[in-house]
C-alpha cells in the first residue's frame, strides 16, 4: 500500500529529527509510579506554580478586570478590587479598543512596548525604541522566530551552551540548521573559555558550517550560574571580531541569589564598552513572564529586544509575526504589569513587595540548601545556584556503576536517576538530555519544591546516594 | 564592510518570501488619512471586537475567577458573579493544578481535549478520541505546524484555494514549500470544480511537484460561500484517489447565514461516506475561539483534531508542540466555554442565549445588506454571504479604468480600492491580495462594521461607485 502524505517515513525530516528531553523515560517512569500510589516529588521542570507557588496577586487582580471590563461598572468592584488595580486595568482597556477579545497590532500593543522601553532603559541606564521590542507569547516563541529568521540551510551554524537548555538543539534541528556546541567550564563556575571556543569556532567552520550567531543564557539553564561582567565582554568582543548575532536569553534576570554578581544585561555591558560594539553588534534579547517572581508560565508572555538589526530586517520579523495575526493580549498586560509593578505609595505596594519577596527570599534559601545538600553527598559536586531555578550537580560514577548501567542497556546518568526515583520518588532529568563532556555525569532538578519539604527530599537524596555510591565503589570508605 | 547576519540580504530566503497582505498599500493609507482626521470605516480585518462587538458576558466571567481564584474565596463573589459561572471555573480550576499560571501539557489540558471531544462527537454524530486533539494558540498556529509538519522541501505541493487566505501562502513561503492554486468557480457559487483542479495536478506534476495536501476553508474565506455536502464528498473522493491529506479550516462553522445549507464538517461527511475513505483517508481539521458569535481573536485560542494519522505521527506533532511548552492556558479555557456553553436551565442561559443571538442575527442581516448593496451598484456582482464574515464583490472595472490604473502604476483593484478610501473612508482590501482569475477584480470586505452604520455605507459605496463607473465607462447610461 502507498505511503500517505503524513505516515511517519514521509515526513519532512527536521521535525523527526527533533529531540525533547521533557518526555524522556525517566519522566514516563515517574508517570507510572505516580499512577500506581507512589508519592512523586517532580523537580524536573521549570513550573513553580505547578509546585505550589502562589501568583501575585496584583497581576491577577489587573488582568481579571480586563478579562471582565463590565466589573468596573459594578457598585461592589471596590469591595473585592483595590483602586490601583482597578486603575490599572483602565490604563491597559484604554491602549487596547476592543478590549482583550481584539488582535493586536502582530508585534503587540505599542502602549505596553513603550513601557517595556521604559524598563529597559531604567534597568540599563541607555534608552531604547518601542519599535525594536516585539512582545510574544512566551519566550520560547521569539527564540524560535529568530531561529527561523537566521538559518537558511544545513551549513549554518549556530553556537549553543552545552549543558544547554533543550529548545535551542529543538528548534535548530526543526529549522534544518548546524547546532555547534561549546562547552561551559564546570571547574571554573560554569563561565565560558574562549580559548576552547575559538577551536569549536575553528572545527566547525573547517567542516564547511558557517556560524552566524551565538546563544547565551544568563543566568544559566540548567547550570544555574551568573556570568561575570568580565565573561559577558569576552563574549561580545568575540561575536563582534567573529560576525556572529548574539542571542542572549535573559529570562532568569529576576531569579539571582548572590549579591556578588547582580544580573547584567548583554545590552548594558554592550552599550558601557561604547563604539564600535554598541553601534555594529547585532543583539537579540529575550525576556519572559514565566519566570522572575511572578512564574506566569500558563500565561504565555514574553518579548524579544532587537539592537543594531538594520529596518529591513525589522520589517521581515513584523511580516513573519503577523502571520499569526497577533500573540495572546492577556499575555501582554502579564508583561506590562512585570516591569511596571506597583510603586511606594500605591496602595497594592505593600501587598506586592511582601509576596513578591517571598518569594525571591524562599528561592533563594532554597538554592542554598540544595546546594550544600549536594554538596554533602559522596561523590557528588554541584557549583551554587547563583541564579535561575536549577541545580546541576555533578555525580562521580564509580567505573562498576558505569558497568552495572552497561549491563541494563541504559547511559549512566539514566540509571543512576533511574534507581534515585525507584527509591526516594524525586524525578529528575539525567545530564545527558542537556548534553555533557563525555565520562562526566550530571543530574539537574528545579530549586522549587515547596521549602518545609527541603530537608526531608535532601537528606532523602543524601541516604540514596551514599549507599548507592558505597554499594559499587566495592570497597570500605577510609 | 562585511555583511551581518541579520542583514536583509543575508537572512533566511523563505522568510523574505513570505507575503502578508495585512499591511498592505491600503491599509497604510487608511493609516495616515486616520492620522489626519478623515473617518475611516475599517472593513480590512476579520476582528470584531475592534469593531466594537461585545463579548459574550459568561466565558469573560469564568476567565476572570480563574485568572483570581482568591475571588471564589470573597464573600462578594456571588454579587458580582452568577453561580453557574463561578461553577465553572471552579470546574476547571479542578482540571489545572497550579492555575492559569502553571504551563498545562503541551496538547492542552486533558480535561478540556476530552470537552472538546464530546462536542465533536455531538456535532457530527461519531466518537473521537481526545488525544487526537490538541489545543492550539488560536487557529492559524496549528495549521503552521501541520504544514511545517508536511513540508519536505520546495517540491512538496500543497493545494490552495484562490481566493485564499493568506495565512496558506504565507506558511508555505515561509516553510519553502510550493503552493498549488485551485480556482473557486465564482459563477458556481465559490464552489470547487474538480475537472479543473485535476488539471492543476496534473499541471503541477508535470512540474515535478509532488502534490501532498488540500485544504479548503469552508465557510470561505474571503468568499463567504457554505460548500455543498455534493461538494465536500467530492473533495474527500479526490484526497483519497490522489493520496493528499485534507486541511479543513473549519473556523467559522458557527457563522451561518442562511438556512438551506448548515454546515456540515468534512469529517461527518467522511464519516457518512464510510470505508475505505473514513478508515484511511488523512484529514486535520481546525477550530478556533476568534470567530463565531464569540470572536475573541485577542484570547488566542484554537484546536485541531487529527483523524487517521498513525500513531507515530501524532507522537512527532507533540514532540514539535512541546517545543514552545504549552499554548496559552486562559485560552484553552475559552475554547472549553465555547464548545460547552450554558445549557437549558442554568442562571446564565438566558442572557448567554440572548448575547449570543444578538450577535448572529445581527451578522445575518448585515451579511444580507451588504451582499444587496453590492448588487445595487453598477457593475457590481457579489454572491451572498452565506456564512464567514466577508463579503467578496466582484468589480467589473471598465476597460478606461484599468488603463488609468496603469497610467497611475497601480494595480486596477488596488486603484479602484485607493480611489473608495479616498472618496468614502470605506477602507477594504483588494482582491489581488488573496488571488483572482486574470483580469477579473474584486474587493474584501467584513460585514463586521456596526450594523446601523450599515445604510450608510452602503449607500456612500453606491454613489461612489456609480459615478466612478460613470467617469470611466465613458459613455452616457441608456
Amino acid at each position: 500500500m502507498a505511503r500517505k502524505p503524513l505516515d511517519y517515513e514521509e515526513l519532512n525530516e527536521n521535525v523527526k529529527k527533533v529531540r525533547y528531553a521533557v518526555r524522556g523515560e525517566l519522566y514516563l517512569r515517574a508517570s507510572e509510579l505516580q499512577k500506581e500510589g507512589k508519592k512523586i516529588i517532580f523537580t524536573n521542570v521549570g513550573n513553580p506554580h505547578a509546585l505550589g507557588q502562589k501568583p501575585l496577586t496584583f497581576g491577577r487582580q489587573v488582568v481579571a478586570l480586563c478579562q471582565a471590563p463590565f466589573l468596573l461598572d459594578d457598585p461592589h468592584v471596590g469591595l473585592m478590587f483595590p483602586a490601583d488595580a482597578i486603575a490599572r486595568a483602565k490604563h491597559y482597556l484604554a491602549m487596547t479598543p476592543g478590549g482583550l477579545g481584539a488582535y493586536s497590532d502582530s508585534r503587540g500593543i505599542p502602549g505596553i512596548r513603550k513601557e517595556v522601553a521604559d524598563f529597559i532603559h531604567k534597568r540599563d541606564g541607555y534608552p531604547t525604541d518601542p519599535e525594536l521590542i516585539y512582545l510574544t507569547d512566551g519566550a520560547s516563541k521569539g527564540v524560535m522566530q529568530i531561529l527561523n529568521t537566521i538559518i537558511r540551510n544545513e551549513r549554518d551554524g549556530i553556537l549553543v551552551p552545552v549543558p544547554q537548555y533543550p529548545l535551542y538543539s529543538a528548534s535548530i534541528a526543526l529549522y534544518g540548521g548546524s547546532l555547534v556546541p561549546y562547552y561551559l567550564e564546570e571547574e571554573a563556575n560554569w563561565s565560558l573559555d574562549f580559548v576552547n571556543i575559538r577551536q569549536t569556532v575553528a572545527e566547525a567552520r573547517s567542516k564547511g558550517i558557517t556560524v552566524r550567531a551565538m546563544v547565551i543564557i544568563n543566568p544559566g539553564n540548567p547550570t544555574g550560574q551568573c556570568l561575570s561582567e568580565a565573561n559577558i565582554k569576552e563574549v561580545l568582543q568575540f561575536c563582534y571580531y567573529e560576525n556572529l548575532v548574539l542571542l542572549a536569553d535573559e529570562v532568569y534576570q529576576q531569579n539571582i541569589f548572590q549579591d556578588e554578581r547582580p544580573f547584567m544585561s548583554s545590552r548594558k555591558v554592550m552599550f558601557d564598552m561604547g563604539p564600535p560594539l554598541s553601534r555594529e553588534l547585532q543583539l537579540v534579547s529575550f525576556h519572559t513572564v514565566s519566570k522572575g517572581n511572578w512564574g506566569e508560565c500558563g500565561q504565555r508572555g514574553g518579548y524579544f529586544e532587537m539592537t543594531n538589526l538594520p529596518p529591513k530586517t525589522v520589517d521581515e520579523i513584523y511580516k513573519v509575526a503577523s502571520i499569526s495575526l497577533s500573540p495572546n493580549v492577556p499575555g501582554q498586560i502579564f508583561m506590562g504589569v512585570m516591569i511596571n509593578p506597583p510603586k511606594p505609595g500605591d496602595v497594592s505596594y505593600p501587598k506586592f513587595t511582601a509576596e513578591s519577596k517571598y518569594v525571591h527570599e524562599s528561592l533563594r534559601r532554597r538554592a542554598r540548601m540544595m546546594t550544600d545538600g549536594f554538596n554533602s553527598c559522596r561523590n557528588v559536586v554541584c557549583n551554587f545556584t547563583e541564579g535561575a531555578m536549577y541545580s546541576f550537580p555533578q555525580i562521580r560514577l564509580p567505573p562498576r556503576a558505569i558497568e552495572a548501567a552497561k549491563r541494563a542497556g541504559k547511559a549512566p546518568d539514566v540509571f543512576y536517576c533511574l534507581k534515585l526515583l525507584e527509591a526516594t520518588g524525586i524525578s529528575t532529568v539525567p545530564g545527558s538530555g542537556f548534553g555533557q563532556k563525555e565520562g562526566v555525569f550530571h543530574l539537574r532538578t528545579t530549586i522549587l519544591p515547596a521549602e518545609e519539604d527541603f530537608p526531608a527530599i535532601m537528606s532523602s537524596f543524601k541516604k540514596f546516594n551514599d549507599s548507592f555510591m558505597e554499594q559499587y565503589e566495592g570497597y570500605s570508605r577510609m
